[in-house]
């Protein structure tokens, strides 16, 4: 029951979702439809960077958050001071989309992905990428030296029960001498992640963790086994990048190193996981005005209502993050041009399938402002992580206020 | 810190993964990487067709598993009558590579995703979908009318506390009046989905509510509510599709209506839910031979070895599905032509993050087949369920028993 599978012109326009600019998005989308806020979205760029200038750090967001290029260029274009990133395949989608200096935040493991970041380097990528064994030291060294080129590295501090990463000082700096013993590989800095840490007092342990990653660098320093003329010291997540900041700048870095950030979440920010950490943030500093702003939601439309008080929307595990179940957040009438929010309140997802989500509604719901529901009505949805909802599409709309869409941006996943 | 954004030439390319035909999995492809096991992939496809073929039932694969057009291709040579799917968009990229057959198992809701089935009807192709609702069959009858086309709908039997669908016998004969009414409608057929029954005998469960479809189908027969010439009787997801291919058979609906199969996670199988679903079809029907293979797999490097009894493994929620822990199932050397599997008896994923999977060695690993644990090394990791797996992919390999690459398949998701 086929004739023929051509390879069409465009390809890009067989991807759910498929919007245009200039469309309205509760008229003219096929939904579900991936969306981004640009109020929210400019202010969250112009928040983060003005944050990092504040403490004296540099801002390399965090890029397989989003995986996007229009995301990569505002950032860049708001005072970035590169992108960081978790794969070779993903430092060079980044590179190929313009990102020149690229910090791949994991080590560089096999054949396949060495030879991407050689690629990249031969190109004229400023690279770096994280080491934490001998064994990927020797590896890397045998690899770039045959290739004859000389490859970036960032120690990798970790902590015990934590996930990649050196457990302590010494094996940094036996990791450091082994490094400074191979011509191919240049000691360029300090990285740790501060998210994995664990305990009953996790400020306490992440600030404790900061200070230890000085304390190494400051040691590498002195023992003169730093290469780069300007030694990273990079580290920080979305949670505790306040803390991270705070440790570096009362180290007063500012001569000896590049102190680098690295939070990625921030750009969309979410209504989860880290919308309670930017709370603790905003509790922790005092001074900063005003949060972040959620700017990632999902708009999908209420499929049918089979039964009272329940809702079946098109909206699954394919087309949002599920960790969490996601949170309704306003309804609207399919094609209301004047794009006026309807309450949801009491509305709660109770189950997501692959391509449905399960609304529990409540009692009554004809009372509720804008009125009864019906088959077609579009809800917007929040949900946490923002990572884990971006990886689910090809393409998102940017629009503004009145719901338009103002760009469609893409993703590399 | 860039230059410009070129719009690459290959945009392709720039995704995960990126593999070639005629490469060696362990030694020329970017790891991770979704792989696909052609010996197994052939065995599902002749074994589905051929159970299909026994039980007197026409097979409509749910392609929303793999939104892969090469796996549609096989599927259909292999003598599927048709592509189930379950969005608009899925239905049109499906149809964009040759799909001819689209029967969309979901309401079709939203003026964006109508004109998408629309401009498919326009096409040519023969085009279905699932109707539940007054309110949905009023919308769609307008929207069609207005545009001169008439649109196939079922109507969906759902059960209480289900998902989509009529939640009684007389909910579907008063939609079939409705649809009768309406020029711009052809009532072509009863749906359902036994995947979300529930209750302490789901077998009786199933059983019973296939009887009902066949009940509710012959009613709608009797009062001549039928306007297709071969109306459909459709259902059965991954799980029980031996039961209600029973009652279909039982029913001997052969000359009266067209029964059609859905199963989708069949084509790959897996290593969780659908394997104990499978290993009941095969107990419940005892002339079955040899099942299903699992056929999907994703291959990851161990980055790090930070700890006695812990490696960490390149591969996270953004490349397997994650609703239970990934099971690692053999690993090789990287680079080992032969493709020696290694054991990875004792072996435990304990934790996944957004590109990271903890694994936890037994004690004295040195000891196992193949040596001690090397960064670098290579573990083949199953999941459940294979929808989850696929979605986080744009391409995948197929390798034969040596593991080269034979042919690199995409997806459209």
């Amino acid at each position: 029951m086929y004739e023929r599978f051509p390879e069409p012109s465009d390809h890009e326009a067989l991807h759910k979702g498929m919007p245009q600019t200039g469309r309205q998005l509760l008229a003219d989308v096929s939904l579900p439809a991936a969306v981004i806020h640009e109020p929210a979205l400019a202010h969250n760029l112009a928040w983060m960077q003005a944050f990092c200038e504040a403490q004296g750090a540099r801002l390399a967001p965090h890029g397989k958050t989003t995986l996007c290029p229009e995301l990569f260029r505002r950032q860049l274009d708001a005072g970035a001071w590169g992108i960081t990133l978790a794969t070779a395949p993903q430092c060079r989608a980044a590179f190929q989309h313009g990102v020149r200096r690229l910090l791949m935040a994991n080590q560089l493991v096999g054949q396949a992905n060495m030879a991407i970041a050689a690629e990249l380097i031969e190109a004229g990528a400023d690279f770096y990428c994280v080491v934490d064994s001998v064994e990927n030291v020797d590896q890397l060294a045998r690899y770039f030296s045959a290739r004859g080129l000389r490859l970036q590295v960032l120690i990798e501090l970790g902590m015990p029960g934590g996930r990649c990463g050196c457990r302590d000082t010494d094996e940094v700096m036996a990791l450091a001498e082994r490094i400074d013993s191979e011509q191919a590989l240049v000691l360029a800095g300090l990285e740790g992640y501060e998210g994995v840490v664990h305990g009953d007092d996790p400020e306490r342990s992440v600030r404790a963790y900061a200070w230890q990653l000085v304390e190494v660098a400051q040691g590498l320093e002195r023992d003169a086994l730093f290469e780069h003329p300007a030694p990273l010291l990079t580290a920080s997540g979305s949670a505790w990048y306040d803390l991270i900041a705070g440790v570096f700048r009362e180290a007063r870095l500012g001569q000896q190193f590049v102190p680098v950030l690295r939070p990625g979440c921030y750009v969309v920010h979410d209504h989860g996981i880290y919308r309670q950490a930017q709370r603790e943030v905003l509790a922790r500093q005092p001074a900063l005005q005003r949060g972040l702003k959620p700017a990632l939601e999902v708009f999908a439309q209420v499929l049918s209502l089979p039964e009272p008080g329940l809702a079946i929307v098109g909206m699954g595990k394919r087309d949002i993050a599920h960790d969490q179940l996601p949170e309704p957040l306003r309804r609207y009438r399919e094609g209301d041009e004047r794009a006026r929010p309807l309450s949801v309140e009491g509305w709660r997802v109770t189950k997501l399938m692959d391509q449905h989500a399960f609304v529990r509604l409540p009692a009554g719901d004809e009372a509720m402002g804008g009125g009864r529901v019906r088959v077609g009505d579009i809800v917007a949805f929040g949900a946490s992580h923002p990572c884990l909802t971006f990886d689910k599409w090809r393409r998102l709309c940017l629009v503004d206020a009145r719901l338009e869409v103002m760009e469609v941006m893409h993703t590399c996943f």
